[in-house]
């Protein structure tokens, strides 16, 4: 039996066991959810223990890191290994989906749910795609090791220190990650690039207690309208970033760059129906593309103080608080961003107020050697799946760890995605195309086999 | 039996009562208090018609109004109209109460909870003080009418209508309302001018739906950013609202009345210290005391948008939100700055995203006559009860019914407060002094004696 035919008999259960991990609310920033994390590892680790992988669930300061490898491939084959991670997003706004976003639907051949592709659809294709390997030749042609951790989407902090205390157990010929998205219906892609992350949080502080806008309100500095006027100075008219020094690390894109993404023919059009908005303004000079994978940003991510209930309450607030984030470019780092933010904020500040600014977690960007020989294999097997040459990209979201495999293992990723730019990532009613779960994990067996053939 | 005899034996018995009252959460912007300001209602007026007051619960498209009139005085004599309100702001942050809000409790003689001041303690003066002279005397010197309503916080939306659907029966020489604050402890005040309102409710729309800032950010106007950009442009750097037209209607002060106001001797250092801020910025060329009560402001009251929960998350949100309010001064109109307002709006929203301005509801500023005849009686009872003659002040503070009473009754109102300005109305533990309380009962007893004597 052939990889194609076990998996063409075995569509309908594969679907079943996604939805199954899907309905696992495993929403890492959210304390109240600790025990669905650590059932969504214990789901992951017990399939991989049925494929007879050596499989551990290791405790963090956070939450689990699957851990499982098989070593049993022919002498001299490579090792891959193959990162992915079971934790999600919040789903919050709640009453923006149309089915809870922990009861997977089918709609309109998507998958729809928290987490459908980013990232336990995607992960998972790897793991019935080792499956299929198995079922059909009764081995795998390269030893595989599996790292599936819980703590993505908030930063990964208990992941480096997994990688340090266990690099020998680690070590491998090449790390592969379905993380990313294809770059549209039908044209695989190879994302070599990746944005990096610098978030903080803001907090204004001034008057000691909520204060009667009427009694007071002339006499006091206000808290939100001074973080508004704050926020006003991160931007010029042009679209940049106004923080002294912001772009000072910026590797300019260079003319061969700036053509194979044009070459790509991105549909501008298309991205702002798509968004639902009419123009899509941005950093001058650059295509939307360009902004949105090639360039840092800033954004507010979100904001809040004073009354935000229903009807008028006239209250001069104690506090705002505002919560911001710069999509980072090599070669800006994380600390020296939020260096800048800190002492732009600093120094914006008005009078009868203070600002504080909190780092939360950064990511740090990159861009992987195109000429690496596991992107060769990554590259055929998605030529095979899908019958075109996958395109090369780079994405605009961020994978910190992909720096650290670099860093502390010595290690190239390769991104190989499986799911689309407008599978509304992080967003309600996030989806991923049953098609390309289903490509996913044929995509995955026969990298497996072309990692074999080197 | 005197007044003051009563008043002494009855000191236990007129706490408790207003401690049945402050335990009613009668909080009439939020609908699931609709049944809590009902009971308010019928507890005000109960306690009318126990003192043989002629009284009745007038339903409204809203809350109810509580009338009552006592008409047995003396032939000749003058007709006084009580107003007051039973309704109370919300009591959030909850946190920052040391009790819970609507279980009164006396700290350092004062009586801590949400309506302590504003206004059910002070409304409560004026049916113990007629209560007491019904008991020293065995009837009332003046006819006495009381307009207790439950929507003042609110707005007042109903009001005005009942007052034009009830002219006749609501006529009167005066109308004594005590909702506002004494000029210091130990310094009787009558306030001669109110500031009016203007509120509104700001939306920014950009994309049709949140989106992931990593894959999207750069290619898309933040609603947040735009609207913090949008409110940072109200403000001008010399503390002055930067609205066209904004200042067009405003009556200049004149000569007199600042130095009126100076001779006040108003402590800007303790006022600081009370609000907790080291430094008192706004509209240059002003005191503070003038800016907190003779000249025009903007606040923002609330601001919303994007995900404000625990942990990071890297959304780009669709929306962003803003409630925020103008206190204006004679001669500026509510309709007429909330016209300018949306013109501004209009006029700095930022491509890529949509502004929509809401108006919640508004009141109109005034100044009252000064030579008004009640204002006498007023000014003699204060006197009286403190020995020391009342000042004339500018209340910071909105009670947009005062113009209703001017417009449709023809009647001025005589503004004598009980409560003091650091009595935290619409913050956490909102207070009223115990001795204030006595006092205002005390006060109001004398004023309808010497209203009755012209």
């Amino acid at each position: 039996m052939t990889v194609d035919d076990y998996l063409e008999q075995h569509r309908g259960a594969h679907l079943e066991e996604l939805f199954s991990l899907l309905r696992i609310p495993s929403v890492s920033t959210d304390p109240a959810h600790r025990g669905d994390v650590a059932q969504a590892a214990e789901f992951v680790a017990e399939r991989l223990r049925a494929l007879g992988f050596d499989t551990e669930i290791a405790p963090t300061a956070g939450h689990p890191i699957v851990y499982a490898e098989r070593l049993d491939a022919p002498a001299g084959a490579p090792t891959v290994l193959i990162y992915g991670h079971y934790d999600v997003q919040p789903p919050d706004p709640l009453d923006e989906w149309r089915n809870p976003p922990f009861e997977p639907t089918l709609e309109n051949g998507n998958i729809v749910a928290r987490g459908a592709t980013d990232d336990k659809g995607q992960m998972y294709c790897h793991i019935k795609g080792a499956e299929a390997v198995l079922a059909a030749t009764g081995g795998l042609p390269v030893n595989v090791k599996f790292l599936i951790e819980g703590e993505e989407e908030v930063g990964s902090p208990n992941l480096e220190p997994f990688l340090r205390a266990n690099k020998d157990r680690l070590s491998a010929d090449a790390v592969v990650i379905s993380d990313t998205s294809m770059y549209g219906p039908g044209r695989p892609a190879i994302t070599w690039g990746l944005r990096g992350l610098a978030y903080v949080e803001v907090h204004v502080r001034g008057p000691s207690h909520d204060l009667h806008s009427g009694l007071y309100g002339g006499g006091v500095r206000n808290p939100i309208n001074a973080l508004a006027a704050m926020i006003a100075t991160l931007h010029d008219e042009h679209g940049r970033v106004a923080i002294p020094g912001f772009y000072d690390a910026v590797l300019p894109l260079s003319d061969e760059e700036r053509a194979e993404t044009a070459a790509l023919g991105h549909d501008e059009d298309a991205f702002r129906a798509e968004v639902g908005v009419s123009v899509s303004p941005g950093e001058e000079g650059y295509s939307v593309l360009e902004r949105i994978s090639a360039r840092p940003t800033l954004d507010c991510n979100g904001i809040w103080g004073g009354f935000t209930g229903a009807g008028a309450k006239t209250v001069l607030p104690a506090q705002a608080h505002a919560k911001l984030s710069c999509r980072l470019v090599p070669d800006q780092s994380p600390a020296q961003i939020v260096a800048l933010l800190r002492a732009h904020f600093a120094a914006v500040c008005p009078s009868g107020v203070t600002v504080e600014v909190e780092d939360h977690h950064g990511g740090i960007p990159f861009l992987v050697d195109r000429g690496a020989p596991a992107l060769g294999a990554a590259r055929r097997a998605l030529g095979r799946v899908w019958g075109v040459e996958p395109v090369m990209i780079r994405g605009g979201g961020s994978i910190p760890i992909v720096a650290s495999f670099k860093s502390v293992l010595g290690l190239d990723s390769v991104l190989m995605g499986f799911g689309l730019a407008d599978d509304r990532l992080h967003s309600p009613n996030e989806k991923f195309g049953l098609d390309n779960y289903y490509a996913g994990i044929r995509a995955s067996a026969y990298m497996l086999e072309e990692l074999a053939r080197g």
